[in-house]
């Protein structure tokens, strides 16, 4: 294919070019046998309890510093599977393209999708591609949904008791604060998304026999959303204390200057795990063993002396009540 | 939630107003057990072989006669795994809306989702809901992806031998023609979109015990692409006649008016079945006593008479190549 054409609607109507794009550049690039037959599905081998979970990705910027709207279609996908305690297997990718979009983009983050699924052990092996008018989208956004098995069952927040060790797998605040730099042009070579798979680390850690409770990757909302979603209408609190939090200075910096908080910042290679507390050393060890998880740190536990409600120790010694991410502080941040 | 309210993009943070949103009306209309656990994914039952597809919906007008955007999201994905074969168990759902979409609009397309699901036997276990800007998107995309059990393995297009007929499960062209007329504010209440499950009607094929080679929904591209998608590139060709294609005069007059083939009009409630001569009458017979199936008609046959050509025998005797659609004869059809 010429990659210095664009896309225009007739690639979305179905007929010929649908075909020369899905054939020619989408098929060949993340190659395998079920994709390659073009049926309306894929079928696939089954397992007896899956994992399944979609995510639609908007963000703006599609290239940004650590990765680019492919890669974290297939991470995001990835880690919701690997967070139910599931191998994840096969993904379903599809696009909607604005008309108007390079096919030299399109090619780079379809070799991105490529990549990322090569690395985490998956495959699409089906998807759709659509083109809508220029002013109705925005280059590309792109679904993806996948199928996991289940091989560690029962995490499950209600599992979560008083005691209970929290942990946070590394820095947070990364991916966000990456992406709005980027999206204000003020790209830094010190601030990459955190854009990652976290199958291998969730196996690293549910392969340690700790009576893990929960996974959960703090996306949008960030670290403290997640956390309140844990607790919220339970009996239940979580107290974290800020100066356990990793947080890299450069995403401190810039959080500062764009009045944004990390704790509320999207993260994309991050994981909480809320774990027994005589077993948050043995997991704490096996995280540090792996690239995702070599700063993981324990940054507080569950009590039930605020019930509902996620209380952090701040640095100078106070208490403070960490409500769920309220309005639209990083609108299309993944 | 006050229905009188438009969607905001902090709708789309992942923090209060996002969960508000997927807690009062989402879950509740779509309500089952998997979906309730608003985990990263859900996990459900298995089966040794799946089927898995997906498809992004943008069509435009998002309400049109006979149908949906809600409605057309899960029939198009049930369709696509009953083609494979399976019963349709499971649907992801994501949505992406619009700022400045009415909640009251949203929560018709919700409810028709229920309905359908509900119509087809398929459960909605997990979802995602972003926001982009005014002017990135048209009121709201949704892609769904679902996941069936193969009850019927060995469906496929290489199966096809010389010889076997070519059956269309009814009239030809309602969707394309019905969304274009509405499109243009010429909405006619005799001419709906076919918007329906197929899996009741796969089922009742496949239960003859017939030799099916292949069921094929044929949607953007309409009967003509997928038909040449079956023999190109094969030693094979399709012979039709264009008198026994079944299409409903008011769907004529509008491709007449329009400058539209119904032969490239996409259906949404219609299939192809490929099957050995001699079970035709049967499937025919078994098709004619469902609601989706009663216009059902043997169209023509294949042989090796025009390698990888699909040919048609028109109304005055002559015969014609039909090609795969070329350009965007109905962008945004589904």
């Amino acid at each position: 294919m010429n990659m210095e054409e664009i896309i225009t609607l007739d690639y979305g109507s179905g007929g010929k070019k649908t075909s020369r794009l899905i054939e020619k550049m989408i098929v060949p690039a993340l190659d395998n046998p079920a994709l390659a037959a073009l049926g309306d599905g894929a079928v696939i081998e089954g397992f007896p309890k899956l994992a399944f979970s979609t995510d639609s990705f908007v963000v703006d910027p599609i290239f940004f510093p650590g990765g680019d709207i492919g890669k974290l279609s297939v991470c995001g996908t990835v880690n919701d599977i690997a967070m139910c305690g599931a191998e994840p297997k096969y993904l379903s990718c599809s696009f909607i393209i604005e008309e108007g979009m390079a096919l030299s983009d399109l090619e780079k983050i379809v070799e991105s999708i490529r990549l990322q699924c090569e690395k985490s052990g998956v495959q699409v092996v089906t998807g759709d591609t659509k083109v809508v008018e220029k002013g109705r989208g925005d280059k590309i956004y792109i679904n993806t949904a996948g199928i996991g098995f289940v091989k560690y069952p029962g995490l499950d927040p209600k599992n979560i008791q008083p005691g209970d060790s929290v942990i946070v797998s590394g820095t947070v605040g990364d991916h966000g604060t990456a992406v709005m730099l980027s999206r204000s042009g003020m790209a830094q070579v010190e601030l990459k998304s955190d854009c990652a798979a976290l199958n291998g680390l969730c196996e690293k850690i549910l392969d340690t026999g700790a009576k893990v409770r929960v996974l959960r990757d703090p996306t949008r909302g960030g670290l403290a959303t997640s956390l309140n979603e844990f607790v919220e209408n339970t009996e239940l609190s979580i107290e974290i204390e800020e100066k356990l939090i990793p947080v890299k200075p450069q995403v401190q910096a810039a959080c500062d200057m764009l009045g944004l908080d990390p704790l509320y910042c999207a993260n994309e290679g991050k994981l909480i795990c809320i774990v027994a507390a005589e077993d948050a050393e043995k997991v704490i060890a096996a995280m540090h063993e792996t690239e995702e998880g070599r700063d993981a740190a324990v940054i507080g536990s569950v009590s039930d002396r605020y019930p509902g409600k996620l209380v952090m120790q701040t640095g100078f010694g106070g208490r403070r009540v960490l409500q769920k991410l309220t309005g639209a502080q990083l609108p299309r941040i993944c």
